[in-house]
């Protein structure tokens, strides 16, 4: 199978995310890193490109697209790591020039940015894929399966949780920095950051839009300017939620938790055990499904009992949207450009709601 | 150590809760049941006693009351065990007769009662203890002590579940009838059977009252005239919460779960695994306290590494009434009557805040 | 249902284990505690027997067995609960005057004296219950009912494991004392204390004849004179077996594990997790059985989801004791006399296989 | 950083380990495969050699052996993923002409060989590196590490299991089929496939010999020429210890565990949860310590709190490769020739004592 030619824009030295879409690119072989505009920092894009082995090296984004589309050899598809205020002007500048996009998420700082970033890429034929990493999961993929097929009956109630403290105290890293800058992150601190990945599990597995929302944005940190927990109650239909995305929960690293609930049975899978899946059926005993373990219908690289992680599922993202590509077509369990927009409706949703004392406001 | 005289009003054949009260009552060997009006339902009230050996038999508590007052050996104690409705005359007759009363929970079926019972109960020289169970656990009780003494700093976040399934389907049981009639439950359906109890969790390990409440109460089986679900985002102080108690969680037995999460550290709670608890210090490795183990200061009935469960949990409850009544004074572990206003204001909040759509709403 | 008259030999103040018979005896109000000879020191005999209200206290238990046969409104069973040497007489006498015997394991010090005891019981009329108190935990006998029925197929393998710390230093509570006084223990340590314990739920839930044992007892503690620590491999007919059995665990409060495995599925219980069991099918995913959840046939206090733990397992096996004594016949689940000698046989199989370099020694 | 040139013997088509060890040299980006003889069917090497787009594939080792040591940009390292009975003259002539080798475990068919072979590394300047994969997860070092520091104080007791079931039936697939042909496979079955895993565990974190066994192989599926489940007990001068290798434990997975207890604390790791380390002190309140928490000491690729599995443990060791290659020196915390010959001692030990009836003998 050829490998299709990947470029980056941010990931350069220092940052955090980059690497990890390196490693994700790498893991199943599909892609081959060429070029970069690693960082806004010239100097620093040049040694971080040296020190990738990168063949072209780019001092800015818009010279990279520009670039990289009239190279006979140049790059099919681009991942954007950067801060999120600057996905939009990216993705928009390589979709323009028929660069496939892989894009971090959230997709904006904005939701105006986000809507018209979705018509940007109605108008391209270069496809658009947003890294909700956690879709990836083997187990995730196997509760969507199951919800859709009908193993838990009608949804009833779905809880998300996304809990970690990495924020606990006023932080002084550069992740940690920008994200507390609305000027780039956009107006959503915990919501934006964690709480778009869990609001895309949520409709992922569910299988139900997020039509409503009341929630309680909170700053526990001083000085800082964006929320870092975020509680928010959610109407799906006639299905009801509990979503709490917080960065500031004392002793907790990264806890993921997701369940959905149904009238004949519910699913449960925690980040923390990301390989099982339990199956809680009603008047029955408890499952527990695993990747790989009998019934299993995803795809796995090592057998089951072989725990998979948080890489391989980033890896399974880069290769569907590997697929995608070489198809020219989006696949359905590939988070996509609408899955942007949808999370940006969300976090101004629940932006709007907090500031108005948790009324329900439509998403 | 002597032990108490003790009477029984409800908990007659085919009831549920009767029969654990009198486990646990048992357990410790502190009280001796000897009396009861065990059912509304005279027959059943004598063959009830019958089975049980007690010594007197009543056709009504209100005969009861009177006649054990009177008797020179009559009943110290009375274990309320009937459905909610009745708490509130059946407490009145005893207290007015200086019997000291043990109640279950919630307190009674409207607020309104609540508050008169706190009367009645504040004129009567007998004490009233609620038996919110879970206030019994040993790990509980050393959250609640370690919340108090400040190893977690200043709390943040609440975050309490009650999630089980027993009602995921119209009933038939006898439990879940009355539990299911607004007439014999009070207006609340979840957030009153179980909610209760996650509400008194909240406040007994945070040490901080609940203030105001948005609620989003649902009925999810057709026909059902009580919430079924309940979804409350809380406010307390400047501390944030969720509460989630549910009885239509298809495939979850009885799961209570407490987070209590400060600024320097958190402790979680399991009812599935209590004897446990998990302390996460914000910058620390998360370690496991355990019943019994280093550091305890609880008390244990068995060594560290024997679980107990939920009938010693209950007999804690017991065990610590007898105390009380011999000291002629409620600790302030101990819930007793304003813990039960206190319950009775917050179902009625989030029963007011769900029917305006979730305004935040004293309580 | 009456309650049995029951007395106490051995559990005076400071004792452990006879605190928990007591409290076994009390949960389920079958049993009524009149008399004992609860130490060997008679003032503290008295005290003990004051302190829990007995109607009539001994000084010697040859006393008191004669006096209660003798007696019109006498005990109908003992609880034995002193250090093991002293099973053998206590017991004898009790049979021998017609009185049931309830007694804490391992059955004797030595083979000899459960060989013996066995004849005396086989010719007396009253019954003889070991309190193997794990054999009354509700998934044990779920998990033994399982094995029976072939849902895991023809057993291959058995896997059990004792492990905790409570002795990894020189010891100085009276418990440790005796325990490692052979003297007053047997010749066994830790393979006698717990190793007993393993052995049985070895037996108790695979229903297989351990038939040689290749063992490796040690002492890590110096000056200890028996055994801390036993290793041992099983031959079981055509099934494999490894027994582990440690005081010595650092960092191990009372960990007990036991898995059963066969050519069509497996089961697997902690002592951590009483209330579930594990089942693993082969090519079928794991299931979670629970106490009282779907598929359950045995007895449970407490619905599904509400732990029952340590002390309703002892409690178990005194209800099972008053059942056979009012049916005057030992059901199958109950054990006996004979379990009390196969315990001793492995004891000594496994001392015997030790002091011969692990030599495969028949039990 | 530049990259290594590496090659590969075995893993063709339909081939398992092989994949896995592609996808180990490529996470951390240290490797470019470019050459192979990836199976000794020529016709199905050149396709397997196609569809990865190798740039040389040869129809023997021998001849892959001679001509990459000649070529100017030949590989620098070679992995061997063929069945045991190979890896000793595959192994053998790589190293001859230079070449580094990375071969799968156990070493080679027989100790003779693991002798041989051992002689052949040392007479050559080519570093030779052993893929015991556990031996790459963060915690595991992590063990290793607090063991050498006097974490848990000195080791008494180790015990090891690997428990896995896709044996359990007569197999058909040709990884199955292989394994259970002493002439491809050696001696061994289980004890050699997945018990020399766990004795390296064993060494590796405990820096403990073993120094004489006692077994008892078994065979549980009719027709099988090699045992499917080992047990063994160990001594490891004066600390004492089990392992149990199944492959036959129908309903698990591939579950691993290990448990290192000293006279002051205590290390358990278990495969299934594998960015988790248990450590209980004596006296002290259990401990999780995680990759990439408070505390940890080693590498890690993404923070704390999103799982690393099996992948990237076998990526460690491929990048521990790299960096010793370039080093021209092994570090001590990689395997290498001497645990290949350790695992083989430690099998025949184990086959040649349960020849002899469980007898102790000497690794």
């Amino acid at each position: 199978m050829r490998q299709l030619r990947l470029g980056m824009v941010g990931g350069g030295e220092g940052a955090f995310i980059g690497a990890v879409h390196r490693i994700a690119a790498r893991i199943d072989g599909r892609f081959s890193l060429l070029a970069g505009a690693l960082s806004s920092d010239p100097a620093r894009a040049r040694s971080s490109a040296d020190a990738l082995g990168l063949a072209r090296s780019y001092g800015s984004f818009e010279e990279m697209a520009r670039a990289e589309a009239a190279h006979p050899e140049g790059i099919e598809a681009v991942a954007i790591v950067t801060p999120n205020h600057m996905h939009y002007p990216i993705a928009r500048a390589f979709l323009e020039n028929g660069i496939h996009v892989i894009c971090d998420k959230p997709l904006t700082a904005t939701l105006a940015q986000a809507e018209e970033l979705a018509e940007v890429a109605a108008a391209s034929e270069a496809l658009f894929v947003l890294t909700h990493t956690y879709a990836g999961y083997p187990m995730i993929r196997e509760a969507r399966r199951l919800v859709r097929e009908g193993a838990i009956g009608k949804v009833r109630l779905v809880h998300a949780e996304y809990v970690q403290d990495w924020l606990a105290k006023a932080g002084t890293s550069r992740q940690a920095e920008w994200r507390a800058d609305p000027a780039r992150s956009g107006a959503g601190g915990a919501i934006a950051d964690i709480g778009s990945h869990a609001a895309h599990l949520v409709r992922y597995v569910s299988h139900l839009p997020i039509e409503s929302v009341s929630a309680e944005l909170s700053t526990f940190v001083p000085g800082r300017l964006v929320d870092d927990n975020a509680q928010v109650l959610m109407r799906l239909g006639n299905a009801r939620g509990m979503l709490w995305a917080t960065q500031v929960a004392s002793g907790y690293e990264n806890d993921i938790r997701l369940r959905v609930i149904g009238d004949a049975g519910s699913l449960e899978w925690r980040h923390a055990d990301p390989n099982r899946l339990r199956f809680g059926g009603l008047g029955a005993p408890e499952t527990i499904l695993t990747r790989g373990g009998a019934g299993f219908q995803g795809a796995a690289r090592v057998p089951a009992g072989h725990p998979e992680g948080y890489l391989e599922a980033f890896a399974s993202i880069y290769s569907d949207a590997a697929d995608a590509i070489l198809a020219g077509k989006m696949p359905k369990h590939l988070p996509g450009i609408q899955d942007g927009v949808d999370g940006m409706r969300f976090i101004e949703a629940c932006i709007g709601s907090s500031r108005a004392n948790g009324v329900w406001t439509q998403v």
